[in-house]
């Protein structure tokens, strides 16, 4: 079975739209009470899922409408020839706690994969840096070389208080616990680095400008420090864990089929229903019932939850209409907009191998993770809103983008999903401009009525993150159970 | 209202057994089907409540068992004008991904009160070391000073690989991941202190003893190494942040409301009986059914989840008998035979001040937790099986212990429980021997036909602590639903 998304090439067969995914095929169960619903959720990604799954398991009737045609929101496995492709969040780390408490429930912590491999390959990280005073300069040193030096700009970077972080944001899963943090969002994740420019070389600069818009999807403009500042925090502030952290692991079977596990266990209770291509054109509220427009047909409960992503939710019809608050903030939302490709390259000389380069050709940042079951090496590869490679029209642009960053490469096969045009998403992973969590991170988690909204883009723990769509996922559906039992 | 466990002294009062707890009160509503269970679930501490909300909430009729007049097991508050005392299991940190997502869910990560200050009090830490060559030794420091000490300490003894840990335990809430760790389990905690000791001063290696059996709750020869750096990663492996994040933060409202707000969740669904002061003598499974023998009464169900500590569990009978494995297991126990004392302390200048002492006179350890509302320092103690108080006995003894650590201390109250001698805990955190979790840890958590084993004494990440409790309580709720839908 196939979804829609996503693109695939190989030599052999060119350029194709679509991609096989295991998170289309669903029983298309109706329930017994069909028509009548205690909640309706919006969204089948992770936080849409676990809010179903809770509040089904409890006993509610539940209704979840999907817009794709695919279950898992921006975390979804496209699994060809036994290697299961991660088209969207792919990585987890024992330190996400609403992740692994979850993968601990189910008996799933064993099953992972280590993403990193030092021990086969070139052993080479690349680095281009066209914006140099002398023109471009390449360097190419051992992968440890080029994780050290990242990880001596990461603690002089980040060591805002003499503490590593600890003192302005002791409490990551509460990022505001300390209000000192406040004056770190007046910040571009740029200011900061002018901050302790006389501490770094020319390259040295250059090389963290790159990394730091590899993490936020964002340009030198919009990207703000403290989202970055807060992923650090989550990190434990250690030199060497924050890449290891945020993308060392990844499970052995896919996002989908976690997903799919939590989605098995809600539908087991007989109280969920799930209907995907379904998108929403309104929601409106009035005399205690909800009714959501999907397909010309409309659904009506006493609550729902919408998990519509922050770039998407504008999109969406509210009566009543939604707070001026929150309508400024989703006109300004989020702007994490990263093209994210994998590639299969011949070999395994890929194995043990990054490179980096700024401003970049449509890629800022490449590394090999993982051995497909040919034998190939899978390296995955990251670009922002900077340089749009727009790839559907253009596969020469994605190869070229990588052999900039490697010219090396055989390229067997190429696999991508355009985040930011999809409609359903309209950017990755959440990252927020200077000063917007401290002005609408509050507003964005406020429930509307009866409409409560459960995002990973307004976690307070791992924002962006699959545990922070599952942290938010669970946290409105028990406020929703509580709302019925004070009802 | 009070539980019948603990003991108070005050000067005016002089010694009286019972401390005022707000888990006895219980709705003791009877299920409409009472008698006819799905699952029994023995033991209302975190890891039976969290099964038990978990199963009642997906619809299975469920009966809890407790044996004590309370809820909490080895977590219990007894509030007194207005303050918490944690009389068991008491501290709290976002690293404990268990804990983290359960008070994320009802929305109280910002319920926390901070255990340390820096900020007012002597700010002296004292250490009184018996066995030096010169007699005893007595220092005087900064709070800070002792504490880098220990950093130094900790840094050096865990520091195993050259990696801080990090190679033999990367994933420390699955400690076996990389099966090199199991040769760490052939050594006691005083092992690898003779590992290092060349390196260590006279006093700085009895200082670290104390701190070893401090945590451990043993002796010399029975405190295992692998617990204790499997705390170190759980911590992050980060010097500082050992203690830190151990016993940082604890619960305002205290760890019985937290229970109780886990019960009450439970309750609401209609589908969950509790009985308290109800010990259990027997269990048998036959026929598909298991019956449990309580108070003369016999209760059956088709599943039991028995949450019986590891050293109270061999005093239950069994039919069939449990494995030879598991028996063995039960009968060695866990070596965590803690004493903890709380000391109101008249004024403030306890607030900063910790004291240390070894081998010591029944305390190992105290320092200054908090202010009460009656603005006292509220100092908490710890000793470990060495040297046993006994202070229902002998209160001076108590109050000497505290003497012996600072002389100068005007002591107003004094709040303790023996968990040694209670029969349904016989010791407090488990800590586990020398080869004990290589050789049983798996066994443990093996379920005995229709009957499942969850607690804290065998959690694979933060065992011993609330987290691991509902880690058990929350997999092994999973494990059990999954049975029923298998059948």
């Amino acid at each position: 079975m196939s979804s829609k998304e996503g693109f695939q090439w190989t030599a052999a067969t060119g350029l194709k739209s679509g991609l096989p995914c295991e998170g289309v095929k669903l029983p298309s169960k109706k329930l017994p009470a069909s028509g009548r619903y205690d909640v309706i959720v919006i969204g089948a990604g992770f936080a849409g899922i676990i809010a179903s799954r809770d509040l089904a398991l409890r006993g509610h009737k539940v209704l979840l409408l999907e817009a794709r045609d695919r279950i898992g929101g921006r975390a979804w496995t496209s699994t060809i020839d036994g290697f299961p492709y991660e088209i969207g969040a792919a990585w987890f780390h024992w330190n996400q706690p609403h992740m692994l408490s979850q993968v601990s429930r189910y008996g799933l912590q064993g099953e992972l994969n280590f993403s990193f491999d030092l021990s086969g390959g070139v052993d080479k990280s690349n680095l281009h840096i066209e914006d140099m005073p002398q023109g471009e300069v390449d360097t190419e040193v051992s992968v440890d070389e080029q994780d050290s030096m990242y990880e001596k700009l990461g603690a002089l970077y980040f060591n805002v208080d003499g503490e590593m972080g600890r003192k302005v944001m002791p409490y990551p899963a509460l990022p505001f616990h300390n209000p000192e943090v406040l004056e770190y969002d007046n910040l571009t994740a740029f200011d900061r680095v002018e901050q302790i420019r006389e501490d770094l070389t020319d390259l040295e600069a250059n090389a963290l400008k790159s990394y730091l818009l590899l993490l936020s999807g964002g340009t030198a403009e919009n990207t703000g420090f403290l989202d970055l500042l807060h992923w650090w925090m989550l990190c434990n502030n250690q030199s060497g864990t924050f890449g290891s952290q945020a993308d060392a692991y990844k499970l052995k079977h896919g996002t989908t089929t976690l997903v799919r596990r939590f989605l098995d266990d809600g539908l087991r209770s007989g109280n969920l229903e799930v209907l995907l291509s379904h998108p929403i054109s309104s929601i409106t509220d009035e005399k205690g019932q909800v009714s959501v427009s999907s397909n010309g047909d409309t659904y009506s409960a006493a609550r729902v939850i919408s998990t519509i992503p922050l770039n998407v939710l504008s999109t969406v019809d509210f009566s009543p209409p939604l707070s001026p608050a929150k309508k400024e903030a989703l006109a300004h939302g989020h702007v994490g907009l990263h093209t994210k490709v994998h590639f299969d390259a011949m070999g395994t000389d890929l194995r043990t191998w990054s490179g980096y380069s700024y401003p970049g050709h449509g890629l800022l940042y490449a590394y090999g993770d993982e051995t497909t079951s040919r034998g190939s090496t899978h390296v995955v590869a990251f670009g922002a809103s900077t340089n749009v490679l727009e790839g559907e029209n253009n596969v020469e642009k994605i190869q070229k983008a990588l052999h900039h960053l490697r010219p090396d490469v055989n390229i067997e096969r190429i696999l991508f999903h355009d985040w930011v045009k999809d409609p359903y998403s309209r950017g990755s992973w959440c990252m927020f401009s200077k000063g917007f969590a401290s002005q609408y991170l509050s507003t964005l988690q406020e429930p509307h009525g009866n409409v409560w909204f459960a995002s990973a883009d307004w976690a307070d723990g791992w924002r962006g993150f699959i545990d922070g769509a599952i942290e938010q996922g669970a946290h409105v559906a028990q406020e929703v159970a509580d709302s019925f039992s004070q009802t």
